[in-house]
């Protein structure tokens, strides 16, 4: 595995790599790997001839107020991981090397970005998608891979790629959970032990309303209520938002219709954690 | 020529001719050609194995009390045109067809575009950025041509390509103009020939501020209103701006420098012209 640290490295040898007809796949991360990392990365490597992992630390997705400077980082042990994983390229620019002095280009995807962590982040999703624009075009990928973990993320890089008439194929890749139900991220590093168990309750007040779901209940205020009960059985959990939206454009609805997602924020002593579940009308079993 | 409507065609037979390692450039515009279009079209032919010409008036970038409408549009002589050039490939899409129902995706270059146009029209290098991303990902380009009547939109399409990590090389060609100074524009189009007339004044404003720049005159105030001066001897001439900027930013300069840009817009009867001319002081002649 190759280690690159500047741009024009990594143009030089993706160049080469494609003029010998080698299909590239990306996979853009903050590293801090974990195992659902590991998923979108495995599953990469099995679809393309070379497989790059980013492991840029983004600061223009961070808020003024955010966790930039504590992000947990591990070069050493991202680096390790990816050699396990036949990974070809790693690139990890400097913050310099992505937003040179004077830096001014910006891209935003409108709509699908209102709610959910749009509304609580500004500047969030302008930061994702201007870095992830840069990867793309440094990288010349031909396919790329997003966690459902951050759906809203996944859902608004796949418009991006539309819009701008990029030809590039999005895969998103389930949530990874930990044996208790926890959302595998590299957040869950900042809970001590205690807070830890606490976070247990974001993915069983997202069962509670699978169930509900399952069972009929098709009211989104329904479930919403639902979820937030059993996050409120824990004092220490402040919700910063439950919403039932739609799959396409990340809109509220009112009903949850034949597939929609229900995304939950929380904070937990200061750790800002995100969870989401699909739910999706069973087709009829075929006799 | 063949002339495509639809981007799945453009993306196709641009696939095939990079295949046998053709080079591509690209000259976006949007119709109604005259010299100074030519100028582009000509030099890109001579430079590039493939010309494409996109001839798309692109709703995007006109505000909503702008021009629009009344853009003025001849496909047919357009396309006479551009064979007479031997140029390969005519782009000239729909406006669905670039922005699909529910497009949504937008870029931005900031600072370069704070002032003169960008001031002026809220929204217009929006418009422009995120229509020739578009072109760019749409024709696949390596290289591209700008004229130097725009000079903001040409600096700010440098920016982006800069700042996004594009392949793309961007080469700005200088302003033709009428015998008369008047500078080519498919707005002179809605002159009626008295209008015709007054409009000499904004070169002859920015001629006589070159002729005291090359007697020495570097107080960007001072230019300022040598060109003023002259454009206010025409009461129909309504001035929007007349600025000294620097040609890296296009920022306010105070004084002239090495090398800057005096560039004006004014609204002549409802009809809005720009020109702009570069002070660049000469090497000394070497012995």
């Amino acid at each position: 595995m190759r280690v690159l640290e500047n741009i024009t490295s990594v143009k030089n040898v993706i160049r080469s790599e494609k003029a010998r007809g080698a299909r590239i796949g990306l996979v853009p991360t903050m590293g801090f790997l974990h195992v659902g990392h590991m998923s979108l990365i495995e599953r990469c490597v099995k679809e393309n001839d070379i497989t790059i992992v980013s492991t840029f630390v983004n600061p223009a997705q961070f808020g003024p107020n955010m966790d930039f400077d504590r992000y947990p980082r591990n070069i050493d042990k991202d680096r390790a991981m990816l050699i396990d994983a036949s990974v070809n390229y790693v690139f990890h620019p400097s913050i310099e090397e992505i937003y040179p002095h004077g830096y001014n280009t910006w891209v935003e995807v409108e709509k699908i970005t209102n709610l959910l962590d749009g509304a609580s982040r500004p500047g969030y999703f302008r930061g994702i998608c201007t870095v992830v624009l840069k990867l793309f075009n440094i990288t010349m990928c031909d396919t790329t891979y997003f966690g459902q973990k951050d759906i809203q993320q996944a859902l608004t890089i796949k418009k991006l790629i539309n819009d701008l008439n990029l030809d590039i194929d999005l895969t998103i890749m389930p949530i990874i959970r930990e044996s208790d139900g926890l959302a595998m991220s590299s957040r869950n590093e900042y809970l001590n032990p205690e807070d830890r168990k606490i976070a247990t309750v974001i993915y069983k007040g997202l069962s509670t309303a699978k169930n509900m779901f399952l069972q009929g209940e098709s009211r989104a205020s329904e479930l919403i209520l639902a979820v937030q009960d059993v996050l409120t059985t824990e004092k220490n959990i402040h919700i910063d938002y439950v919403d039932v939206v739609d799959m396409d454009e990340m809109q509220r609805l009112d009903n949850t219709g034949d597939i929609c997602c229900i995304a939950v924020a929380v904070n937990l002593n200061g750790t800002r954690l995100i969870d989401n579940i699909i739910l999706e009308k069973q087709s009829p079993t075929p006799l």
